[in-house]
């Protein structure tokens, strides 16, 4: 049937269209029904919504995601048809009964997927099937080459590219943002995309964002790669394996990671960006992603054998995961943090770090030993190149190449933590500082954060301050001030004495 | 935030509002997050939408779902919140791992999805985990007793309850109509939710509706059965068991049926319905939902245990359920070979199915044979009380009593599809008569359908008419005509002479 349009521009993260609940029963389309809709000679799959009266008899209303694809006007003809049965849910079907798939079943759940055939719920059963069943080898091999074959790929000009990325959970894990620079400085390309922060305070997106854009469309990053041999940009608008962030999406609410995706997932970015090297920072220890040694070296195997099947060559450094990196977290705090260790003073933690990850990335591609890398990597920062290559990609990408590290500003007001008794620090918990600083505002509000006046083995006196809040809310403060009295663990020297 | 309601009567099949988009950004509301809105002192839990313009700062968008639940009008406040994450998401992870769940995590997830704290996403996560990693039977008793309590529960004054159900898959088998009578005739309370067709050309449901209405609310299915000590209804209006049918929902496009949960939604169901004998039947065969007689009598002794532990005594019957049991399929159609045989005319064969299976019952029940129980089923059948009973059904659910053969109207249009060849009828079957029945516009036209003029075993020679198809639409006639010619198989007495 042919049905006049009704748009509204109401974003719903999935294509959804609404019927008169008189036609639809007509034309036997039953409530969440799959129909497929036709017009200016595009064809999209959507979710079957009924109204009563607000949507009359021959008319359909459309959400903004399906008017979109469409390039629909209000008032246009749109043909309405019922779906077809799309034919991956077989395929979704037998990876739950434990089957291996072909890479053609495959292809066909990342192109229905990505065509939005199927819906959240069936996407959700392929998530569960592959954590429950695994995936062998070969599948893990055709998932991850489906999904940078789903988005843009990057062509960058240069010889080699190299790309560096971490599993994540460490509060102020900044290594990126002097790494690239580092790198990049030595004249080799290395491109970056980056996340925003999920759970945490920030994540690297959000603190790059507080130098300069970073949601650049893929025309845009390769002008910057091109222009400047290295970005850093957030991987969510660059749309490079675009299937995975819809997976990713399904993923979160369960905290889903079966490892076969979490390979894929990261592979085929880095296929998307051109990579042919690919540095891995797998963190360990307590309320890191990984627990311990055995489990990273495990993930790391299978990291380097994906790599190897898919051309590139993959090495995993395994570091301590347990605790911050940096005194300072929050967008703005890290932002300035990394500036003034760029300018040679700073965190002496971020600046070790980048310096060693660039050195096992020297090493892969020049051959020469992972301290004589590492050197290579001080002296770029020492003689300011890498600072000057930083600012470079922040003028590249749009932001200004003159800040200050006094340009980043903290909240107004701000509340100081004190340690109740005296002792070693024992343990700073990264999931408690995350809480407390999104309490404040961050990552939204680039100006909230905390600063920790200690880290592990330091010692303190009751009474003195273990860290300062900063907030631009009165209400936010408090909250978040009461989250960070969870943050650090001081350890009575001696116990008790009887 | 406090935001003004804006309404909209459109059904999506969850609870959806819509903000404004820089009103989100502000509240840290991503889109599909969860919120939890208050009003009138109730509260639900809704997905987040983003709109830039539709719906102004200030302003909330609120859908039928939503809408409703909260009794909210137009210009109304509604506080909004981000919601907390849903505690039985753990749950759902823990059965995805593999592990035993306890009832209280159980009746966790029951509670979350029906308070729609769970997106379908995370309840078809569940549903996979069960699929992959089973039920105990604690966990299996836990669950049927969470569906039970999650809908209405009827409380039939009757000294002892009785019900019936298939599991389905046989084209005609309208068992039921005449088996409820029958009991009930007897003096014995009989109620019996039944199911729309969801692929077949009519569910009981459809049938019964020819008859009179069947979509009844709970205290008019408690109305009815104190009246006249049996119903036929649609379960879906009657609320038994709720949570199941949300359930099933997410089941379908998968076709994901694992036993745990077959065994808990018709159990659920029964209980809820107050019955204290179930009999079950489980029809095998080529097409049918059980392949062969080991797997129907594993299934049965699964069902007899978890009724025992519910306090149900369950029997299960096993048919063949290869080939349809009318020869006229469609609503009108089985609408009006029901009453015939309640008549004395009509199907052999419908009335021989009855006839035993209300005898088992009647064995069950009162400690007779089968036979014997089959002879005084026969006897309720000629003497017409099974008739009087029936028409009792039908007049308390609103129905004309008077009702004759002749009121049931076919399809305007009919067509005849011929055998090719001659030879012997091999094998008639019920997913091509399901088609061609749908294609033709069952089970929303009452009056489509087609008539069989051959049953398995019968003979016909070349160009003889094997079935005729009606339908009130010329097209509608024509593809199901198409389709009506893979029903029938035709095997040559002698295939070749050399």
């Amino acid at each position: 049937m042919d049905l006049k349009a009704r748009l509204f521009d109401v974003k719903q993260g999935q294509n959804e269209a609404v019927l008169n609940s008189a036609q639809a029963r007509e034309a036997n389309i039953a409530l969440l029904d799959r129909i497929q809709l036709t017009a200016n000679g595009k064809s999209v799959t959507a979710i079957a919504d009924h109204s009563d009266k607000f949507i009359k008899y021959g008319e359909i209303g459309l959400f903004g995601e399906a008017a979109e694809k469409l390039k629909l006007k209000t008032g246009q003809k749109v043909r309405v048809e019922p779906a077809e049965r799309p034919h991956s849910l077989d395929a979704i079907r037998k990876k739950l009964d434990g089957n291996i798939l072909t890479a053609a079943e495959i292809n066909g759940i990342i192109d229905d997927l990505m065509a939005e055939r199927l819906s959240s719920a069936e996407l959700a059963a392929f998530v569960s099937g592959v954590y429950t069943r695994g995936l062998s080898s070969d599948e893990t091999v055709a998932l991850t080459k489906a999904m940078y074959a789903s988005g843009g790929t990057l062509k960058p000009h240069a010889k080699i590219v190299v790309s560096e990325h971490s599993i994540g959970g460490v509060a102020g894990d900044r290594t990126a943002m002097l790494l690239v620079p580092i790198i990049a400085s030595l004249g080799i390309c290395i491109p970056k995309t980056c996340s925003r922060a999920i759970s945490s305070a920030a994540g690297t997106a959000d603190v790059m964002e507080a130098f300069c854009p970073v949601a650049l469309d893929i025309k845009q990053a390769q002008r910057v790669v091109d222009d400047v041999n290295a970005f850093i940009i957030w991987g969510g608008a660059v749309n490079l394996a675009a299937a995975d962030d819809k997976l990713i999406h399904i993923r979160k609410p369960l905290c889903l990671d079966p490892k076969a995706l979490l390979l894929t997932s990261i592979l085929a970015k880095k296929k998307a960006e051109g990579a042919e090297y690919v540095l891995l920072d797998l963190p360990i220890g307590l309320g890191a992603k990984l627990e311990n040694l055995e489990q990273a070296r495990d993930l790391a195997k299978d990291f380097e054998a994906l790599g190897r099947m898919l051309g590139m060559r993959v090495q995993c450094s395994i570091t301590d995961g347990s605790e911050p990196l940096l005194k300072t977290i929050g967008p703005n705090l890290e932002a300035r943090t990394v500036l003034e260790t760029l300018r040679g003073g700073g965190s002496s933690e971020l600046r070790d770090k980048a310096c060693v990850m660039s050195g096992i990335m020297l090493a892969m591609l020049r051959g020469v030993s992972q301290d004589e890398g590492t050197r290579l990597a001080r002296q770029q920062l020492q003689s300011g190149k890498a600072l000057q290559k930083f600012l470079e990609i922040v003028k590249a990408q749009g932001g200004n190449p003159r800040v200050a590290p006094g340009d980043f500003k903290l909240g107004k007001y701000k509340q100081s933590v004190a340690s109740a008794k005296g002792g070693r620090i024992g343990h700073v918990d990264n999931r408690a500082i995350s809480r407390a600083c999104r309490a404040a505002g961050a990552p939204e509000d680039k100006a909230a954060g905390l600063v920790l006046a200690v880290l592990k083995g330091d010692r303190v006196n009751a009474g003195e301050p273990l860290l300062e809040v900063y907030a631009n809310d009165k209400a936010k403060l408090a909250r978040a001030a009461k989250i960070a009295e969870e943050i650090v663990s001081v350890e009575r020297v001696v116990i008790d004495v009887v």
